[in-house]
């Protein structure tokens, strides 16, 4: 198994990306394909002690910011380390493609070079939720506005299929986000997405709402591509905003910096049960080829760990499955 | 000026709905209207020592639950509290009418009983949204699915001269809840509400993003109900599972403990910094006369604020302000 790594995409971009993926070889029987700029890959490798025969580079000067306009991006940087490593996964050099990078042109470079599913009306971004429970999947998580009930029907589906395959959950709870229980409830699109979801055979829970998703209410949680992305940004300014009030308060006084000293250990079991690190990245659905989407802040760990998720997306042929589903 | 009080509604009803009625008439000049059923007030105001002239009681024998659904509430408890106290407020008996019952039963009794302003197309539900710079109101907090851009238009506007002239902050920033900062991102009811609101004289600050709602980065905030009602609820449900995460680690041994113990006075004044009660409730917008829905678990202070902050919607004629700005 080949995997193809986008060596400059992240905000710890190339070590990290590097180091990772170096890991992920010690840990499985693949080989890698780093996309980037080849002196500077050449340079970090240098740092480490590795099997060469697992390591292919492929020089990608140009690099996709976090700022560059998507589908712009895609367009004209046509040397960057993502649309090369995407045309790399199109041309079947490797098996799956990993990038920390920008999600938008990510998901637009996917869409246009690895191409959607057939019967597939549109690719979802998803992103893996934290909860007390564990992490559930959320989808879509942006990228979709002005969804229609049938796409919905879709992300429920892939959904499913992704967490039982690959996050191992047996038979996992499919919800719909929406701002009630009762089926009756919602807009236009959750009234008609409920009876569409309803009728599949994904362990369909029902209306989900926004307090209970923090609480790991259901594994999956389909929704809009704009409520999803709401949703994701405000748990995230939520969660911030109190470790920020939480900091301040906590070193207000001397008393209150030993207390917080003396709760080291626990404020920090706090912060990893909302680490993505854990989970690495969460996929790209909808699209012919396996791609997974790291977190943007991802370190060496997280990397690692979005390559093994990203091995069992392959390993367990889930767009295949996808595709004998819908 | 004679406040209309729904004695029942609400999580400790009647005990704090009077409680909190009766130290507001300490505070201003004003009179309270009960309403309810008569002995229960009766045996309750004992209790209290107060100005008798300062009370009136109209009987209601009936109550609307919580899980009641709002318009068949509304239609067939004809002898609740909630419905005999709009009807008294639309007869002209009050000047305002307050109640912690439930919302969706007090938004459909004001659009039935009181009517809409005639130049508003939707009643909407506001609430004050906890954020590191204090409360920013949210615009429409779950009335309305399936918005036009001409609603997001009117939510804007009577925010913007309600957080003006109640909530006494001078030309407070209306933002649009949004998926991206620039004008062309979004879903079509996003994109058309830019525009219109970018022509009206509201300090319009563009689009905000859900990570920077909780700190603060608009006083109005302004989206369709249904994304309201999400950010509102997740945000809730994120802050309860830290707080019950923190919880679990504070006592989970002896040493922590001791850390919380030190800590006592901080992680108080980091959960006052999240609370409702200091604001006591958020008006419903668009109707002919000012109703204030306070919080579900309001306790006698946040009555009390509630009551306040009706008494500067009545004083401040807000109603008249958004009728000549329509």
């Amino acid at each position: 198994m080949k995997i193809i790594v986008d060596v400059m995409g992240g905000d710890n971009a190339p070590n990290s990306n590097i180091k990772g993926a170096l890991e992920a070889i010690k840990e499985n029987d693949i080989q890698i394909i780093f996309v980037g700029p080849k002196e500077l890959i050449e340079t970090e490798l240098n740092k480490y002690q590795y099997s060469k025969d697992k390591i292919e580079i492929i020089n990608a000067d140009e690099k996709i910011e976090n700022d560059d306009e998507p589908t712009q991006a895609i367009r004209k940087k046509t040397n960057s380390s993502m649309v090369i490593g995407l045309n790399a996964l199109a041309e079947g050099l490797g098996d799956g493609f990993i990038s920390a990078g920008n999600t938008g042109a990510l998901l637009a470079g996917s869409i246009f070079i690895i191409k959607r599913l057939e019967d597939i009306d549109r690719a979802a971004i998803t992103v893996l939720y934290p909860t007390i429970k564990g992490m559930s999947l959320l989808v879509d998580a942006g990228a979709n506005m002005d969804s229609k009930p049938e796409y919905l029907r879709q992300f429920a589906i892939m959904g499913y299929i992704y967490t039982k395959e690959v996050l191992g959950k047996s038979n996992p709870t499919v919800g719909l986000i929406n701002v009630g229980s009762e089926k009756t409830k919602g807009n236009l699109l959750s009234k008609e997405a409920f009876k569409l979801l309803e009728s599949e055979e994904i362990n369909f829970i029902g209306n989900i709402e926004g307090r209970d998703l923090p609480f790991g209410v259901a594994d999956v949680m389909v929704c809009d591509g704009f409520v999803g992305n709401v949703v994701l940004k405000v748990t995230e300014g939520v969660a911030e905003s109190i470790f920020s009030m939480l900091k301040k308060e906590l070193t207000s006084s001397k008393k209150s910096k030993f207390g917080a000293l003396l709760l080291k250990n626990e404020l920090s079991n706090l912060k990893k049960a909302l680490d993505y690190r854990e989970y690495g990245g969460a996929p790209l659905l909808g699209i012919r080829k396996p791609v997974v989407k790291a977190h943007g802040s991802s370190d060496d760990y997280a990397i690692k760990n979005g390559i093994n998720q990203l091995i069992r997306y392959i390993d367990k042929d889930i767009i295949k499955i996808i595709e004998s589903q819908l």
